[in-house]
């Protein structure tokens, strides 16, 4: 296909929408119907109203996801509206259904107001067994996460912070075993210190990573630094760049491990990777265009991953979040906690085997049957662990 | 099948839900994933950002309806929750996919707070192309339901109060070839003054009918009446019962042509048949149970209807709202108005051929294919007639 019938084609699988409900039982007989509705759905109902938890047995709550966004800040594409970001979250449901078996709904929201948000999520949640947030503009996504966290009980978890930590985490641990360094050794720079990057960050000081800098286009992350400063680079100021190293891109690689950017196309400079300790690993996460090129970067980094499918070790939240959340319904999970999302990680660094581990393939396939199967199981066990499953 | 043997198959059906989200394209290759998500998911967002109207092009839109309940006033259950209402509004989902081609979705809220369902219905309303309000108890149904037609600019309808409106009006016109008299010369009682009545004495008057008499268990709603009164009731006060009657239901029924129940079982008295005028016409609909029993009036009623499915002249929702909203849908209108609901009932009750048309045949059964297309065709032209459709 060239690229004319190639966006041809995208329009015609569009028409009318990705995603339709169906029926799990006939409906053709009059017994039919009063099983499914009245006079017998009166039964289930009744059932249900004596004790709620049967909701999960004789509704679609245990397998039912909302994907819920207002648009705000959709692929690299921005503030798009809500009903512009319709056709992501309806392909979100079909890589939810592809590849975890997981019904879900997209809800787009007509409000930007975050206790509109919340409160519509909390309205909204009888019907779901999960939330996924998506797409959620920052620092607005966190508030929103951490207060539905706390007062809904089912699963809440904003993917664009988290299932990129998640695979981004699952990938370092595979490049670990190639280069031979340990997580407490690593010098790791993050450029761009939106959502991605706090949630990174927070995912590899908790695998023991300690020194962490990040950056954004004026320079280096610090504590006291005063100037272009926001909610997330109030808190990389305050949790990350132990040693208070001030400067620019340059005098932040100096020895680093990884570059692991979150940024924008071509930001990041080829002679930077000289700078760099031995065996450089970069995860240029840029999408549709990454900090720099694998081709550029050739024959300088020893281990490369970007968000492309085109290139080697993509990275791509789709290895993590339908089989995260199939995990987390399958023991009716009332959270997604840290435990399960490194259980995810573990899960999805475990699926790449020791032959096929090489510094082009440190990330499974999206289509890993393996990733399908480990990640549900791996995700569960940690939820039961760590005492928020409510079934087993 | 035995009474447990169908209890229990009830509950096998209803094990995980009765409906499922489906993708309706493949996503078994590297294309159709860049095809149907990132990256080539943005040209139909971008297309829609420019012009939000497509949105009923690219996206599911055009073919979805949301089911809104808070669970307050469930079948004859009463606030069952929104929880233990899912099983109804999952089986009404079933409904929409079966009889009218429809996607719809059950949401049900967790609050009852009239102006927090309608914010809810407000804000997730770009994903839907329709708003079915169930099962929210009167009077907060007609406060949600006004003020979400007046702001939204998609067809919102409350099927408690208009589906069965139609569906009697259908049946009502039906009745009248039979008996040859004319909506102008009725007289009509009805017991039962909750939102199905309102709605049922509207779609009456519209239609010619003057004489309408409420009821409730302490007797006839007149003008005056101060006791046991309220928002429904009140309605009625002002706006029936012309020649300010006072009394009993033996007062009310003297010389009436029709009885139209919508209270509780066995609330009609045998002995009352005859107090009504020639050729009487009861419409007993109170469910499972209605207020007199076919076999009780053989012999008096002239034409008998109810709600059941295993007596002639079942009188039932679903042959207004799937259709109803399947012609709704086809032309995008912005509202479902009195012309779109007059139609249907006039598609409904020509759906019963003059062949067919007899006393125990004054409506079409739930299976007719010919209600199925008719609904619809009569809907779209009314909205087309009317001003309200977006497309043709």
């Amino acid at each position: 296909m060239n690229e004319a019938e190639f966006d041809k084609k995208i329009f015609e699988i569009h028409q009318a929408g990705k995603i339709t409900v169906t029926n799990k039982i006939p409906l053709e007989t009059r017994d039919d119907l009063s099983m499914a509705y009245t006079p017998g759905v009166g039964k289930p109902c009744m059932a249900i109203n004596a004790d709620v938890s049967r909701a999960y047995e004789l509704t679609i709550k245990s397998n039912t996801v909302a994907i819920v966004s207002d648009g705000t800040a959709v692929l690299g594409l921005g503030d798009i509206g809500p009903e512009a970001a319709m056709p992501v979250m309806e392909g979100k449901a079909m890589l939810f259904k592809s590849f975890g078996d997981v019904d879900a709904f997209p809800i787009c929201l007509d409000t930007k107001d975050p206790q509109a948000i919340i409160d519509t999520c909390k309205y909204i949640a009888p019907t779901f067994g999960g939330i996924n947030l998506e797409d959620i503009s920052a620092p607005r996504c966190f508030e929103i996460e951490d207060t539905l966290k706390k007062e809904l009980d089912i699963p809440v978890f904003h993917d664009d912070q988290h299932g990129t930590a998640v695979v981004v985490l699952a990938a370092l641990i595979n490049a670990l075993k190639i280069i031979d360094k340990k997580m407490e050794d690593l010098k790791v720079v993050v450029l761009g210190v939106g959502a991605a990057g706090v949630a990174c960050s927070k995912m590899l000081m908790a695998s023991g990573v300690t020194q962490i800098i990040g950056c954004d286009r004026k320079g280096i992350i610090h504590e006291g630094r005063a100037e272009n400063m926001n909610y997330m680079k109030d808190w990389f100021a305050e949790n990350t760049n132990p040693d208070v190293i001030q400067g620019g891109m340059e005098d932040a690689i100096k020895g680093a491990d990884l570059f692991l950017g979150l940024s924008g196309p071509g930001l990041f400079k080829r002679e930077w990777i000289e700078l760099m300790d031995r065996d450089p690993v970069l995860f240029a996460m840029a999408n549709p265009v990454p900090e720099i090129m694998p081709e550029e970067a050739a024959g300088k980094a020893r281990i490369m991953a970007t968000g492309r499918s085109d290139f080697p070790n993509q990275i791509n939240n789709v290895l993590c979040f339908p089989g995260l959340f199939r995990g987390a319904l399958n023991v009716r999970a009332s959270d997604i906690n840290e435990e399960m999302k490194m259980a995810a990680a573990r899960a999805i660094a475990e699926s790449v085997s020791d032959e096929e581990l090489c510094e082009d393939c440190i990330v499974p396939s999206v289509f890993s049957e393996t990733v399908k199967e480990r990640v549900p199981k791996y995700v569960a066990e940690a939820a039961i662990s760590s005492g928020v499953a409510r079934s087993s």
